[in-house]
Parts: structure tokens; C-alpha cells; sequence
């Protein structure tokens, strides 16, 4: 990669546009993919809303046509998982000979998605523990929090260690005050982070609930450990061993968080497409591909496939204009 | 049992109200205990409205205290489960040496708390199959259905056949208009019956879903199969055996209904306590002391509770006045 990196965000939403505007800050070339809200962007830019202080950014690179952006250095997948048919159509263009794809949704899987349509050399997986929300056109706001813990992947998920490309990601974003973990595993670190995310981010959904209430009352609580437990399984037998006291030191954070809304709570209250097979489906099928019987994970699956289907919309998106 | 049976009705709601009116409209003697619209109910007596003929009692024999009810030979128990901490209280009185207790009650093991208070020999069990809704002070909706099933109690649910005072009930009913099925195994019908309110009462509050929608997405259907096969393992591993074909034919029987709310619907959607530990809580239990592992109604059970918890009035109930 170059030295001064140039940046595609494909999704300027919550998350793409908080880490995109940040880095643009800073003085990076970074380019924006927009869909409902081109119009606002491209005439009035972009506005943060954060803790660590606000700041708009009058002029930002904003396009509706995906063949517009140029070729960049790093091309970062802020789409929601549910629009992942979309990657063919637009990260062909985007990739140059050294470019790396850095994948920051959530769920299991997602960089494989990715890698079959640049190839697996090229993607990078990027686990975000930010709470954000968009509030209107062009306007985050950053709540808390915002670090992200970044990996390699490469074929079957196999550890790649710390390469000189993440450190020149991290670098890029460390400069724009974002926190940047390294991880030598990314299937770890997925499911690391998918014990936490399919009780919390299934639960506030189903039950609608904030992540407090939940870890209060003794009968979620007890619940949400049990899921927890699946979980860990599973990802033991994909050779990923997670640490005994993991999930308690886990909760006894989660417990001290504020009241955030889960991503997946936030897009069912905005009835939004649930990010159902991402997070919940794919983690279900890599456990009966184990052998592994997780019926917890499998009705609280089942839930969110019919409140998905009757509350929220599977909003046709043409990304690529004519 | 006397000749011209009186009644007791405990809980004038959308079930005790309108089958108790019914037993009063073909002139039985029947008393209703009343506590939020007694003061109505005494001056502007029982609204009935029904498809088979509404009808209005003007005058009813209503009671705020339960000491000023006669000793009657039928006494229904027709309040929700979650009030039957008051049972001790309200039995003893009512009961003289032939009366027999019928538990109109939803759930498992309703007849044995009964039956702890007044003696086993003074139960019986009624599974209603009704959709009411009690509208306003007074004025009850019946929308469709109706029939009870009935079945005498002994202690450990042993059976016991049809029995004289089963014939006596179901001619007054009959007389009522009302159609009975007489049962010789109550822990049976109950099982049963449990079967199907299980799923369709726990998922049409869990998921704010009616019915129908249910059972047409192909992932709660699979679900709700799921919880009615566990269901049946735990009634095999009580002696009671229900037909392969059971569920297959009650889900058809159940797709055909019309829009209507399950009890436990209607009550969440009124804040009202939840019935969940006589629906859930004691099937779940039962499941446990007989060694079954019930993950899917273990889920739901604590899901209802924390939405019990969080969403749903613990009214203070004061039935007995001073």
C-alpha cells in the first residue's frame, strides 16, 4: 500500500461514516458510498456527534454509483450484512493490486463472503465495539466506546499473526483517535465477540429489552449464560478455546455499560432487515456442521427469522444508479 | 349433590362471568364473587355478548366478600392462577359435605392445590376451549368456542372413570347450553391441552404475534413442533401416551381458527400478571423431575418471566373485604 492511504466507505451509515469522517479529519483521502442519504451528504457533508468532540466536515468525496469511486488503498465494508449481495457488483472496481478490504460487520463469515469475490489475500476483519446511531441524514452520533480489534484472515480462517499492513491500518485509524487492537486469530476473535453478541443483540430484540434490564433479572441472566456456554462449545470445536472465566468477566463488564440499544435492536426499532443469518444463522449452522446441539441459539434464531419477516423491511436498495 | 344445584362462581371475568351467567339465564342458583366491577356488576348486573344470542342478567346475587357466599354444590374456580394464593382463604366456607370444586383454571397441577385445601375427593377439572374477553365493568365478549372438557381428580392424578356428580355438571351445562366432553383421565386432558397452550400462549407474547401468523412462517412452526414434541415426551414419561398424529392434527385444526388472542395474549396486552407458572413453569418442572431435558420451554419459561417482571402488574388483590 502507499504511504498516504487512500479509503472507500461502502455504507456511510453509523459505523462507516463515524470511522470514515474520522479519517478524514485527519487529513486522509477517504471516499464515501451513499444511498438514501446522497443528496444531504454530497450538499451539506457530514456531521459527528461525540464525547470525544463533535466536528462536521462540510465537503466529503460522496458518490451514489459505486463505479465512480476511485480504486483505494483500503475499501471498508460498512454495509449491513443484509446487503452483502451487493459486494459483486462493487468491490471489483475498488481493489487495486495491494489493496485490502477491511470488513467491519458483524457476524460469522463475513470476510469469507469477501475473499471469494477478491480474493482471500486481500480481506481483513475488523471487530468494532462502538455504540453509534444516525440520527438524521448525514448526522452520526458516537455514543461510547469505538475501539476496534483488527485481524487478517486467510483461507479456513487460519491464524495469519501481525502483519506490516495492519500495523499500517492501525496506524491510519490510531491517528484519527480511533483505538486499534491487533489479534493474531480472527475466527477467535469473532466468536469472542458473537458470545456476546447473539444473547444481547437477539434478546433486547425479542424481549424488548435494554442490555441492563436483561442482566438484572435472574431468569435472562441465567438464560443468557446458558447461550453463552453454546457458544463457547462451538467454537472449541473449531479449535478456538475461549477462557473459563471469559463469560463472567464479560458480564461484569456488559453489566457496568450504560444503556445502549444493540445494533440489532436499533435496526428492529427502526424496523430495518435484522442481521439474522450473520449473526445468529451462520454461528447455528457452523454448530450442526460440529455436531453440536445448541437449541437455545436455535429458537432464539427462529424468533428473530419471524419477527424479522413480519416487522421489518427488506428495503429494495439499488446502490448502483444508471 | 341436591337436585337444583347452586353455584359458585370465584372470578367473574371473561370465563366465570359468562358461563356462570349462562348457568343463571336457565335459572340455577348461582352467586358471583367479584372484585374490581362488583359495584357495578351489583347494580347493572352481567352483559353477555355472543354469536349464539346476547343476553343481559340485570340482576345477579354479587359479592365483594367471600364470607357472604352460601356453602354451594358447584364451586368454579374461575380466577387467573396467578391469584390463587387467595384459594386458602376463599374454599373452606363455600364448601359443604357434597359440594365438588371445579378448576377452570389453564395449566398443570391447579386441581392438587385445590384439592391440598378442601380434600381430593371435592375436585374436578375443567379444560375450557373458549375465546372470551371481558370488554368492560360487567360486559363480557364470547367470540367463539365454548365447550369444557371435564374429568374428576384424584390424589397423583390416578383415574378415575365418569362418575355421577361428571353427569350431574354436565347436564346443567347442557341445560346451559353449554357443550361438555366428559374425560376419564384428567392428567391427560391436561397434558393435552398444555400441549398446544404452551407454544401458541408463550410465542403470541414473546413475538407480539397472532396465531395464525405462527403457524404460516416456517421457523416458529418448526419451533412450535418442536415444543409440542417435547411436551408429548414429558406426558409419555407421566403414563400418558398421546397419538403420533396428535400434533399434526391439532395444528390443523388450529391454522383453520380465526384471529383470536390466547389468554395469556390478552393479559399481556393488558398488563396483567401472567399465568407462567401454571402454563409453564409447573410443565417444566415436571419435565425436570422426570429427568427430560425441555430446552425450548425452558427458554420460553424464562423469557415470560422476565416479561412478567418488566411489563406486566402484580395487582394487590383484596378479595376479602373488612
Amino acid at each position: 500500500m502507499s504511504e498516504n492511504r487512500s479509503y472507500a466507505i461502502l455504507g456511510t451509515g453509523a459505523l462507516g461514516g463515524f470511522y470514515g469522517a474520522r479519517l478524514q479529519q485527519v487529513g486522509l483521502d477517504v471516499h464515501f458510498l451513499l444511498r438514501s442519504d446522497y443528496e444531504y451528504v454530497k450538499k451539506h457533508g457530514l456531521f459527528i456527534e461525540s464525547p470525544d468532540g463533535s466536528f462536521r466536515l462540510s465537503h466529503v468525496n460522496a458518490y451514489r454509483n459505486v463505479l465512480d469511486v476511485p480504486p483505494c488503498d483500503v475499501v471498508v465494508v460498512a454495509l449491513k450484512t443484509t446487503q452483502n449481495n451487493l459486494l459483486r457488483q462493487m468491490l471489483p472496481s475498488l481493489v487495486k493490486d495491494n489493496s485490502v478490504v477491511l470488513v467491519l460487520q458483524n457476524g460469522l463469515g463475513v470476510e469469507e463472503d469477501v475473499a471469494a469475490i477478491v480474493g482471500s489475500n486481500r480481506v481483513m476483519g475488523g471487530l468494532c465495539f462502538t455504540c453509534n446511531d444516525k440520527v438524521a441524514p448525514g448526522h452520526i452520533r458516537h455514543l461510547r466506546y469505538g475501539v476496534i480489534t483488527l485481524a487478517e484472515y486467510a483461507c479456513n480462517y487460519l491464524t495469519c499473526g501481525i502483519t506490516e499492513r495492519m500495523l499500517q491500518v492501525k496506524s491510519d485509524f490510531e491517528s484519527a483517535g480511533v483505538l486499534i487492537q491487533l489479534a493474531e486469530d480472527l475466527l477467535l476473535a469473532r466468536w469472542k465477540k458473537l458470545i456476546c453478541n447473539i444473547p444481547f443483540n437477539g434478546l433486547t430484540v425479542v424481549l424488548n429489552a435494554t442490555i441492563k434490564d436483561l442482566i438484572s433479572d435472574v431468569h435472562t441472566r441465567a438464560l443468557i449464560e446458558q447461550m453463552m456456554q453454546e457458544m463457547v462449545a462451538v467454537a472449541a470445536a473449531y479449535g478456538r478455546a475461549i477462557a473459563d472465566d471469559y463469560i463472567e468477566k464479560r458480564l461484569k463488564f456488559i453489566a457496568k455499560m450504560g444503556p445502549y440499544r444493540t445494533s440489532t435492536k436499533i435496526d428492529f426499532d427502526q424496523r430495518r432487515s435484522l442481521e439474522v443469518e450473520a449473526i445468529f444463522g451462520k454461528p447455528l449452522r457452523a454448530a450442526q456442521q460440529a455436531g453440536l446441539d445448541t437449541p437455545q441459539l436455535a429458537m432464539l434464531y427462529r424468533q428473530l427469522k419471524f419477527l424479522d419477516t413480519y416487522y421489518c423491511t427488506n428495503q429494495a436498495i439499488a446502490v448502483l444508479s444508471h
